[in-house]
């Protein structure tokens, strides 16, 4: 499953979840993009689990979703890959 | 805000948040109940967001609570006092 957008809270937000073998991979995962939300100044949502984390972008400043947000959904993939 | 019995897809679970300066010290609590999951070999759900925790304990087995998560909630907290 690719990003997906989702509303809470009447607040449109990017979704996208990871599926991993165990959890200490998921955690790694988490790690990894906490990483590139401390590079960039931005902070997702992060939801770990035993074998799967759930990415969730928004723009706190304007409730929504900003081009940022998407900029951010690809480093996301593209830390999934390196 | 203690633990607090919640409720989701008809599982009862034990929650509780957990207050950060900012991200960086979310997510380095984020890590220590992660260690403490392994340890165990008993993996929460751990939301990571700008400032904040949620952690959520339940036995996947039996679709609720057990004895183990209410010990499992302990350790949390005293990770946090760590």
């Amino acid at each position: 499953p690719d990003w997906t957008p989702v509303t809470k809270d009447n607040v449109m937000m990017l979704q996208r979840e990871f599926k991993f073998k165990n959890f200490k991979q998921a955690l790694a995962f988490t790690n990894r993009v906490g990483d590139i939300a401390e590079e960039e100044k931005h902070h997702p949502e992060l939801i770990t689990e035993w074998g799967k984390v759930t990415v969730t972008w928004w723009t706190h400043a304007i409730n929504g979703l900003h081009k940022n947000d998407f900029i951010m959904a690809a480093k996301t993939d593209s830390v999934l890959d390196a």
